[in-house]
Formats: structure tokens, sequence, C-alpha cells
């Protein structure tokens, strides 16, 4: 089902091009319709929510706030192993991430001169979740969990009522897991344009993240600069570099497991065995059957599927690193001698038994990635998402005495005499007085 | 000359406003024409550069590259003070710098499982220098220093020519200053389009950063996403906190400081005197005369620049944190008393010897920081900006073996059962098979 490519000089590139023509530009009907949707938030407020909700979600809700026995009920409604697992996901979720907190720093220098930096959590972060089938409880745990390590004061969710009003019950359970301060009934461009300006119920946020469909993505780029967002993710992808050794059915499986997202999911696999290429093509034929999405596995394969041979694992990592895949497993023995030649990926999953849902739901490391190849300069979700940094500066009269002259020697140069005239007020030169 | 608020419930909000109302929407017209050269660029590469730059700037060009002997003649054509004081801001910077630098993490669990994060510098990043009146070698500095701490590999400059054919010397100076390892003459729309596309002679970067007019930053952000792009910085603006003991004439200056920049700039002093304010006032009417930017600073003023009044420098500190200003200078003694009440501003002066402008050109802090009250949740450029984040993680089989069923669970319920099946693969339940 994969397309095979030779390796030729420019085969990185078709494969690259071929992520990004996934991308999907946002017509201008649907711009113009977020955009009046986020007016009217803006001008109207909970009026306007209440309004869009039961025209969008044909509801007529009387309150957005989900109560503390609706979630009870969420919790009653769902399987003991599921809310078991997720527990355990939480607590994984949580240990990696308390490692990626940052410390500010404090430089003391001569003549009392100290300097540093200051990092600080955003005071109020807003999470959208979707409902409906696209509800996942796993999505919810990867937005709320950094936020909570960063130490934002107050999070708030938004997701779309169902038709009797209430909310899917396992994000309500993820929610309350997460640790979610509030969470309001409403999906939709409207619940981004609450988030951004606030309303009566809603408490405008710093900074908006989750994913959403087409509507909730634009809304969050309209929004863009009032508040700060997170990554638009694109459709996914994942990258498998196998050796002769692999199993030709985990090989497959993990190329399928993100093949099922969409049908703009983008598979491939790098391997230094033809023979092993020829094996995946039979497994994927004979798994792909008994799975519930085969009808969007075969059309991702088929349109965005590919397979390659190479000699060498390091070739493989060569390619993969032009490519700069969200999810890259490497399926060799002893995976960590070449964590080091990787230089552009999302998430790297090692070893044979590792395939790419350990990380979408378990094992600890983020799910929300870099997606179409912007894994060369943009990071995963992470507690970093959460916080902003801020610089500070002390100088003493005996520092500036000391370092004034040639403060205005640079000010002056750029033709900026009031910055020079600030110092020279200092140095008792009477500034241009 | 400032615009003298009474403190009232609502005058934060109106201050924002005001900080917000001097964004400028880009005209149509603009994005048209930018998206045009951009094209050209992406098709026709460096002959579309020749001819860009023949019809902007006048000017045509044999080649685009900087050679070493024009950079040595830059050094023969500007001031030794300058230079001195311009090495010396670089070591300041550098060493400030070099304290932000990051580092990844390992964690290991039972039966073999090890999972991290990894921290990796971008490849290579293109640095826009404005060219004419508008050169400033400082911001030179700011844009790489923080890229080559970050270990960055190339570090590609672009600048227009001037009308000779060659480039601004103090630029020049600044960029062998900063370490830069190619200057290509070019400038414009056309300039950020090399940079994102790539063109015969100048590579395509990772990320482009640094100050522009219209054009260049809308060509910023029309390549997003294509690569990634530093904030769009706009117009510049200084909150002042001052207490009775203040120098007006201190005051005065600083606040000016930040309006020579831009009619658009905003100055804000709120002090605890009331005598101090009508002081400054004097001062900003004395001072201003011998300004070279007088008509600015006077427009500045006066359309964006107000006063008030608090009880205390906590209360001070309340509204600022409101406005979260770019630039806080808190004229007190003892400031540090006052840093952690800090919760929004890019970058905070203390005491009343660090006018705004030791961080401009030489304490080692960047200049280069968040405007408009994004304080709120965007950070100064810093070695942060210049690197991306990668997780991985290893699971044996035994670490399957143990938690594959949960991970089962919890796909099954998203409805994802080629996720599920990867792991089933695994368990030797032969999956689906």
């Amino acid at each position: 089902m994969l397309k095979f490519m030779e390796i030729t000089g420019s085969n990185k590139n078709s494969l690259i091009k071929d992520l990004k023509a996934r991308a999907i530009e946002t017509e201008q009907e649907i711009i113009l319709s977020v955009s009046n949707i986020l007016s009217k938030v803006k001008k109207e407020g909970d009026k306007a929510l209440f309004e869009l909700t039961k025209s969008f979600d044909k509801i007529e809700l009387k309150t957005l706030e989900v109560s503390p026995s609706e979630l009870d009920e969420c919790f009653n409604s769902v399987e003991k192993d599921f809310i078991e697992a997720l527990k355990e996901a939480k607590l994984n979720i949580e240990e990696y991430h308390k490692k990626q907190k940052a410390n500010g720093f404090l430089m003391t220098k001569d003549k009392g001169v100290y300097l540093g930096q200051r990092v600080l959590p955003l005071e109020r972060v807003g999470v959208y979740v979707p409902g409906g089938t696209a509800a996942y409880p796993s999505s919810v745990l990867m937005n709320v969990i950094p936020a909570k390590v960063a130490g934002v004061d107050e999070i708030i969710m938004v997701t779309p009522p169902d038709k009797d009003g209430g909310i899917n019950p396992y994000i309500g359970v993820a929610a309350r897991i997460a640790g979610i301060d509030k969470i309001y009934k409403v999906g939709g461009a409207q619940a981004v344009g609450a988030l951004a300006y606030g309303t009566g119920t809603i408490e405008k946020v710093d900074k908006i993240v989750g994913p959403g469909n087409i509507f909730v993505a634009t809304a969050k780029k309209l929004v863009f600069g009032e508040v700060d967002i997170d990554m638009i993710a694109g459709p996914s992808e994942i990258l498998v570099i196998a050796d002769e050794k692999s199993d030709p059915s985990f090989v497959a499986a993990d190329l399928m497991s993100q093949a099922e997202h969409d049908k703009l999911a983008s598979s491939i696999l790098i391997t230094t065995s033809k023979e092993l290429y020829e094996k995946v093509e039979v497994e994927l034929e004979r798994q792909v059957k008994a799975l519930e999405r085969e009808e969007i596995i075969r059309a991702s394969l088929k349109d965005f599927g590919s397979a390659m041979i190479c000699g060498t694992i390091e070739e493989c990592i060569n390619i993969s690193n032009a490519i700069a895949p969200e999810h890259l497993e490497i399926m060799v023995d002893e995976p960590m001698k070449y964590l080091g030649m990787v230089k552009n990926a999302g998430s790297v999953f090692l070893g044979r038994y590792c395939p790419e849902p350990i990380g979408d739901y378990f094992g600890g490391t983020n799910h929300v990635l870099p997606t179409s190849g912007t894994a060369r300069f943009f990071s995963p979700l992470s507690v970093d998402s959460f916080i902003k940094k801020s610089s500070f500066i002390y100088y003493s009269k005996e520092a500036i005495l000391e370092n004034g002259e040639k403060i205005i020697t640079l000010a002056n140069k750029e033709g900026l005499t009031a910055h020079a005239n600030s110092v020279k007020v200092r140095l008792n030169k009477n500034g241009n007085l």
C-alpha cells in the first residue's frame, strides 16, 4: 500500500513536498464567518454564547459552567479500568513534565550591578477540548498537565455541550483528574472568543491551547496577539526506521496507528531491508481489514504512505532529518546509539517495543507535537509553553559613572540622543540642561 | 506634556486600550505586493533578488555576498571608541545569555524504561538588519548573540545595500563582532523570501529574526510556518514607577528615551508623588528642546504619554501588572523588595541609576522585548528562541507487557483501534490477527 521510492538526490525533497501538500488553505468564507462570531462574542459576551450555542449545538443552556455534581456523574458513568489507566497516565505525564521546569537566574557583577531572568507562570490559561466523536481524554491530560506543572493559577476548559446539554463523560473525568479549575459548556469559535476577550461568566485568559476543527483553529489564529496560542497542528505523521531484524507485523501496525487519524496523515517507512518492506506490505493488507478505520487507513497510505530502502541506519536517519517527522520510531537494537544523530523530530520512539501510542497515552512525554516538517524549529508542548520570562537589571551610581560614556557613544551613533540624554543626566553633566 | 489620569476603576483598562490602539492594520495593498515579491523570489531565486534590488534600492549589484575586505573597510571607517564600546557590550550580552542555556534531561524507570528531552540548536538562522537611517548596530548584537550562544551552526545576515552598493559600516562592524557567518546585500520583503525559500546563493534558514519596516514585517508573517519567525514588534513603551525622592530630571529623561523612537511610542509615569509629577512636566519641557527628535517626542508624549498618582509603590506595581509594559523602571530605594510583585513586564530596570538605555546597549539583557501588553504571555528574545526540543522514550518488552493493557483501554475508548493494535501485536496476542 506504500508508494515505493528509490533513493535519489531529490526524494527527500519530494517527501517534504508531500508532507507540505497536505496543508489545506482556510477558505475566505470560514474566516469571515469566524470573524463575525468573534465580534459578536466580544460585543455581547454571555448573551452571544447562549445564542450561538442554541444555533450551532441545538441546545438551550441555562448555565454555562459544569457543576461539581455533573462531574461526579461523569465518574459514575465511565468504566473503572479507564479511570485507573488515566490516573496512572497522569502520574507518568506529570513526572516527566516536572523535569522540564526551568529556573530563573541572578548574576552579580562589580560595583553592585546585578541582573537576571525570572521565569513566571502564565496567570490564566484556556484549554479547548472537542466534544462528540472526536473527544480525546488523553488530549485533556497532555494540554493541562504542563500548565499545572508550570504553576498556572487558573486553568479553564471549554467543550461543546452534547445534545442533552451535558458534556462527554470521558472528558469530564479527564478534566477532574488533570485538575481543571472550571469547565464551561461552549464550543466552536465562540468558545475561543470567550477565552480571548472574556465575558460576564468566562474570564479572559493569557493563552489558548488544544485541538479543534477548522472553525476553532481559525478563531485561534484570529485572536493570536490578543492572547497567545499553541501551534495549529496539521495532519499527523509517523516515520519508522527499521532494520532487517524488525518484526514486519510491528512495523505495519505502527504505520497504521498514525494513518488512522486522517486521510491526510502520512506514514513513511525507511528500512535497510527490501525483504522487510515486502513483508510489511503483506502485513498491512492482513491487519487493516480488522481495523475500524480501514477506509481512512487505506486512503492515507495510498496518498501519503511511502517506503524507501537505504544502505545503513545512518542513511535512514539522514533522510529522516530532512523530513523532520512529528513521530520517529527507530526500530533497531541499541537504539540509543542513534539518538545523537537525530536532529529534527518531535518525539522519538526507541527500540522494538515502543510503538508511538505509548507516547500518545501513557509513557509521559507529550503528544502535542510539531507536524509537517516544523520539528525543524518547533518543539513539543511543554511546561515552557505556559511560562514567560522577564529580565531585570540594577545599576549603581558607580556603575553608570564607569560605563555611561560607552552607552552615550553607542546611542549617539544610532542617532538616539534622548537615549544618550537619560545617561547624561545621571553623569552630573546635566545632560542637555 | 503627559495626560494626567486620576485613579479610577477603569483606567488600567483605558491605558491598555491606548497601548493597543497603536497597532496599525496592514493594508491589503501591502500584503498583495509583498506576496508577489515572495512568489517571484521563490520562483526565480537570485535573479529576482538582483532585479528587485535594482528596482527598489536603485543599485545594480554584481554579487550579493559582502566580502571580507569590504568588512575590513567598515572597521577602517568607524570610530575606535565605537568599536571598543561595542566589543565590551558584546561581552556583557554574551555573559548574560550564556546563563540562559538550557539542558535536556534523562529519566530512567523500572523495567529498563527511559525517556527524556533533548535541547537542540536550530541549524541555520537568518537575521534581518535594516540599513539607511534606521541602522542599529546594537540590534545586530541583540539578535545574533543569543543564536550564537544557542549553538546555531550558521547565522546569515541580510541588509539592504546603500546607494553605492556597500553596507552601513556600523552594521558591518557589529556583524563581524557578533560573529555572523555570511552577509548578503539584500533588503526588504525579497530578503525575507530568500531566507525562507533559499536561492542559488542564499541558503534556506530555519528561523528569521530582526526588525524591519512594514514590508519586512509583512513578509515575515507570510512565511511563518515555512520557517519560524520572532515576534513582530509593535511601537515601544516605557512605564516609570517613581517615588517622591526620585530626581525629576531622571524621570523626564527616561520617559523621553522611549518617546523618541516613534510617534506611536508610549511613556507612562506612575508615582506616589504629585509634586514629582509636576516637576517632571517642567523637566520634560526643559530637556526636550535640546533633543534631536523633539518633534517625535512631543507627538508621542501628547498622544500616548500619561501620568497617574498612586498611594503606594505596591499600587503602582499593580497597575503596571495590568498594563504589562515592555520596559518597566522602578525608581525607588531597595528596588529588589518590589521585583517579586512584578508579574508582567518585558524587562525591569531597578533603582535610580538604571535608565532603560543601559539595557538597550550595554548591560547584558536583551533589548528585543514583548510590546503592547504582550509581556503577559511573551518573553524577551533569548537563547531559547534559537533552540528546539525533541522528546524520546524507550520501552522494553517487559514494560509493554506490564502496561500494554492500559494503553489499549485508553486507545479503544477514543475509538482508535489501530493505536490499540500497535500495542496488541507486541503483547503476543496477535493483535487482530
